[in-house]
């Protein structure tokens, strides 16, 4: 059981910290300068699409809050910050992780078929397989062309250092991603691969995005390593608790159908938990569950009975405490001032047990 | 009529300039130091089978004369020799543009459909759609590492400037490949559209080649601007070359089936001139054929006596020489060693009158 429990049972959410807020201002500014206008070419529509910016026809849009948290630049930003350099010299390679983090989910919906994202039909069901891939390969090449921008403000060194970077970490995504793809034709991974699978498919862009804040604020080799301890934390956190609230969300609150995770029959932690851990009739049951192309209500309820009778939920919170832990381990390593280190505990806890 | 005259008349071949032997060794470590490893990933397996090195069962490929020329190096590392650079100092930016270009033709046989690419079947025909996609996106970022390795042999601001006109000469590539698309939907298209496209889709990554390579060898900016400009003309003469053998080419020679560019309607330079050209009835008689799904051997002849009736390939050749000049004008300008302004003036004669 975690520090603050299970919190399915007393609902209580943890604030967005005040990072979020911070530094909104800088993205915005450094993704306008890296995403061209909607004249200057026809894909830049799908970009601005995709970002939330204009709805369908290139109009602003009217629910700019579909744009989402934007973690990865927050982290970067604040690690930079954090660690006393000025954080709008981190804006650029910011924005060029938002850029790079929505280029990979336009190529997933590609890949997954998937038909909705932030509430809208996705890229690819407006404009089809072919535009899609080309304004994912555009987005990718606008967030390196932002990333090699920070040469504005950083030696050249550190600049190139940045992306080279940025350019492993969303090699580790794919990496990632290719395990993810050869999960789903296997019938057991065990707890671990899953872990090493999400440390890369959506932990490295997160770890890169705070040891290249941190980066371009000190060469400190411990410092960088702590930073990276911590953005590690930070990574696995997100997914797992994402995974989490994939079943057991307040679908009012997350926005997403709670089952949808075992209807699409992801193989999320709690499920790979579950496979490993089932006794033969149980194993057999899930075996038999998952081997079906769609599950019914009664399929869904069968599935979260034997996650139940197996504590999964409880399983998943004790890896999320400890993995909390050891956020607070590194930042405790780390020597941040207090302002810093309070905002990112309240990171931890708020990455733990958001409801959202 | 060119300075050579129509080729297709005396069959004469201009020799493979010197220059394609020269740096092939340097490009071969580039290539090998930036591309990991089978055992690394499975990923690498596919994009070992796309640059011809292995099999799809990741052997070592037993003809690995399927990997081209290698245009795109070889101009960057001459380039940079021509103007007194190093041309090791210009092998991991060669080694850049390879994959960039290796990673567009993956994904443009995902757009197209295409079965078959150097004489062997797709990445995506042999691994699927979803496997294909992530190939290509690792392609291009092992390309992106590439590129900023450059910094081992330049200084630091040289090395961002390299990365940066890579980076956006494969956002003019895309844009290119947009208007390519858009291209495919519409009946009328004017000779300077198409030429304009060209210049996108399959110039601008040949121009930047050439700008690369000199960039790490000069700052001077007149220098800059006459690659450039030769740059441009090698882009423009290989498409249209590209354009002429994929309907008058000899099928021995170049491997492709000749009628291949009218059978699957492509409107390549030839067919665009013979729809801006052709007069009421044959204008109604290549929009019927153009609106068919597929042409017959009948409708092939149709086409191909309607272009020889308005002289396209006569046109193309004129095109062709024109653009020799331009290139021709550009390396007078720049004042070359002797034994680099004669490999480049072979370059000109061996890119216009090739036949294959």
């Amino acid at each position: 059981m975690g520090r603050r429990g299970n919190d399915k049972a007393h609902g209580q959410a943890p604030a967005l910290p005040a990072m979020f807020d911070r530094y909104r201002e800088y993205l915005e500014d450094a993704l306008a300068a890296s995403v061209p206008p909607l004249e200057d070419h026809p894909v830049n529509a799908l970009l601005r699409y995709h970002l939330g910016w204009s709805d369908q026809t290139g109009a602003p849009a009217v629910t700019p809050s579909s744009q989402g948290k934007a973690l990865r630049p927050t982290l970067c930003m604040f690690a930079c910050d954090a660690l006393q350099g000025d954080p709008r010299h981190a804006a650029p390679a910011a924005a060029a992780l938002e850029l790079i983090h929505n280029f990979s989910l336009v190529h997933d919906d590609i890949q997954d078929q998937g038909m909705e994202r932030r509430h809208q039909p996705t890229v690819w069901a407006v404009w089809g397989t072919e535009q899609a891939l080309v304004a994912g390969d555009a987005m990718q090449s606008l967030g390196d062309l932002s990333s090699l921008g920070v040469a504005g403000g950083v030696p050249p060194a550190t600049a190139i250092k940045v992306s080279q970077l940025l350019t492993q970490s969303y090699l580790e995504m794919i990496e990632g991603q290719c395990r993810d793809l050869e999960f789903e034709r296997r019938d057991s991974i065990e707890s671990q691969e899953y872990l090493a699978m999400i440390a890369l498919k959506t932990g490295a862009l997160i770890r890169s995005s705070t040891v290249i804040g941190a980066t371009i604020a000190t060469e400190g080799a411990e410092t960088l390593e702590g930073v990276a301890r911590f953005g590690r934390a930070i990574g696995r956190l997100f997914q797992i608790r994402d995974d989490y609230l994939g079943i057991w969300g307040d679908e009012a609150i997350t926005g997403k159908s709670t089952d949808s995770d075992i209807v699409q029959r992801k193989k999320s932690y709690p499920i790979v938990y579950a496979f490993q851990n089932a006794d033969g009739a149980r194993r057999e049951e899930l075996l038999r569950l998952y081997s079906r192309d769609t599950l019914d209500e009664d399929d869904v309820n069968l599935v979260l009975q034997i996650l139940d009778d197996l504590g999964a939920d409880r399983q998943t919170d004790e890896l999320t405490e400890a993995t909390a832990e050891e956020g607070r381990a590194a930042l405790a390593m780390l020597e941040l001032p207090p302002w810093a280190a309070e905002d990112a505990a309240n990171l931890i806890d708020f990455m733990a047990y958001r409801l959202f």
